[in-house]
């Protein structure tokens, strides 16, 4: 099954009232917004991968959920298979440090016992409070489209961390994502809409114009991209189909302006779907909008 | 690093003011009892398990959590490594079928890709509300020690259905252990600790003086044994150090009857550790009290 089948699947079964019909990044339970993200080896990282960095992104990862919401961090659960002494103690320094960088207390979790030779996979619960949490279905036709930061340095890092030649600033954008917490807080009681750009770009707004049944149109021209993404190759294509940015999509009033560094990249109309333009002119969409889990 | 060592290692880290100092079951957050639980493939379940009886395992022993606090449910959220198509579709089916046995709404959570081969590593949180939430630390001298159901009948049921003779009883304790909610909503508001029996009667125990800070007499004549197990076997030491109970292990004042069915099993008393005993007599612990993640 693909996880779309599976996700599909799971509606049938009894949902909570706050689970927004598995439709969003979170859920609403008794005004606590929670997430849950899963790192599997192989998959979300590499096993080459620094446990520290693997530590840092699995918060971090969880936390950018919580930011789209324009949530207070309250905390996160951690699900830890022991595996060798070595990772295991290198995990735990960088989980230390990451949870303290990202002033996210532990409040608990599980230990289990990896068997020999197995993939980890790694989950995480995150908790927060006091959030507006917009959902990513309430774009609306005349709004503006925004991002946060820049799009496609991580993608990028990925291949240099894979041995590529390039910036470490690169590198750095995949194995040390920074969840956008204090612009979701800003942001969250303007916006209709709000998600985290995890998968890439062009997927993460093609969900966010199917779950507002909405047509959305990105213009390439204006993806904001880093100086040292346009050093690297300045692939505007490869940007936006690319995942692990973790900077935060948004839809707000056209006639509004974003009290956060953002930048408009497109807007909403009635209607369905993505459509790509550069500078203006309609262009054909990728093959590929971003990562999508396959199942097998 | 043993599950031990690593747990006393993550409280050097920063924990929630609710975290009970990563000592209980449970972390209570702005009014939630929250917990979570890992289940391996090839630690806590067998390969050849039914995938529905995992994913009936996956929620029972969260909700056993749930149930040792006094929680009513709230609901869950399940981490699931998408594999192969028939597995996939048959935890689908089995997982809807426990949250509606056990009145759980799904909240939400994440799907991934499991590698080829991997073992799968299935993870939930549970959220609670509205509950008492007796620590398992809060046990005083003079407290009565008592179970609710039977003991060592999961125990029996993983050697039948490892392949072994046996009543089919026994190897539903296993495959479906029941989480004894309506027992703990009852019990909690009177009792001074209680924690849901998941590693061994007496590894349980121990924990349990351990946190208390108090000494803990178990005495083997009076744990409470099925009659098919009885029949199966009926060895007590086997009994009292076999996992996955699932029963409620609680104590309350001495002079104190539980309004549920429920067995004094042993006593409170000034000092530190657990003491077994035959009818009144003295003896030794066995070498293994339970069962104890040990890492690699």
């Amino acid at each position: 099954m693909t996880e779309a089948e599976f996700i599909a699947a799971l509606r049938g079964l009894p949902l909570h009232p706050g689970a927004r019909g598995l439709a969003d990044d979170v859920a609403i339970v008794a005004g606590l917004v929670v997430t849950m993200d899963t790192l599997v080896e192989g998959v979300h990282f590499r096993a080459a991968d620094a446990p520290a960095d693997v530590a840092w992104k699995l918060v971090a990862t969880n936390l950018s959920d919580l930011a789209a919401k324009g949530a207070r961090v309250e905390g996160a659960m951690v699900s830890y298979p022991l595996g060798d002494d070595g990772w295991d103690r290198a995990f735990l320094a960088g989980l230390d440090a990451a949870l303290r960088a990202m002033a996210c207390p532990l409040i608990g979790g599980d230990t289990v016992t990896l068997p020999a030779g197995a993939p980890r996979i790694l989950t995480l619960t995150a908790l927060g409070g006091d959030a507006h949490a917009p959902a990513r279905s309430g774009a609306m036709p005349g709004d503006a489209l925004w991002v946060t930061g820049t799009i496609g340095d991580a993608g990028a890092g990925l291949a240099i961390a894979d041995g590529g030649a390039g910036p470490a600033e690169l590198a750095a954008a995949y194995l040390r994502p920074q969840p956008r917490l204090a612009e979701g807080r800003t942001l969250a009681p303007h916006v209709h809409a709000m998600m985290d750009v995890s998968d890439g770009l062009l997927v993460d707004a093609a969900r966010m114009a199917a779950a507002s049944d909405v047509a959305i149109t990105v213009d390439l021209a204006l993806v904001p991209l880093s100086n040292a993404y346009r050093a690297y190759s300045g692939d505007r294509l490869a940007a936006v189909t690319a995942g692990d940015d973790y900077q935060l999509l948004f839809a707000a009033p056209g006639d509004w302006t974003p009290p956060v560094a953002a930048t408009r990249i497109g807007g909403i109309t009635p209607g369905s779907g993505l459509t790509l333009t550069d500078a203006g002119t309609p262009v054909p969409l990728p093959a590929s909008l971003g990562y999508q889990h396959r199942g097998r």
